[in-house]
């Protein structure tokens, strides 16, 4: 039987956005001294699987507009879909 | 000048371990008839950025720590590390 399709979702932060959360954790690796890193951005990730049988269009027309639609805020976040098996 | 050395770094939790915030997303995703989505899991992932000069062998060992102690918990979660320029 064919394995399900799966895929990837990365949301981040646009660059121009803030990001508190990042600069927290920047700030407390340099305290903990890993004083090379210059900057950490912090997103999220979403591993979707889809029911068996999906072709790869109807696929990635779907997870296109969920990511657009639910899993990113696309007024400031960025996403990214990436296929694999 | 070089540009400045980037990593990300993704984690998710073990296949093993529920992952109930997945759980929640793929029950709204079939409330909006998104009905061919069998699974869904969330992960976290970070982009840091190394001090420019930094050398190859030396960030990959400190990245590789970061991960391990600070961002991820290895009992339950998973971490991949990746450069990229």
């Amino acid at each position: 039987m064919k394995n399900p399709m799966k895929a990837r979702v990365y949301v981040s932060l646009k660059p121009t956005v803030l990001d508190p959360q990042g600069q927290t954790i920047r700030g407390a690796l340099a305290g903990l001294g890993h004083t090379s890193i210059s900057s950490v951005r912090q997103g999220k990730y979403f591993e979707i699987s889809l029911a068996p049988g999906t072709d790869q269009a109807t696929a990635a027309a779907e997870i296109e507009q969920i990511a657009k639609d639910v899993l990113a805020n696309p007024v400031i976040e960025d996403y990214q879909v990436e296929f694999f098996d």
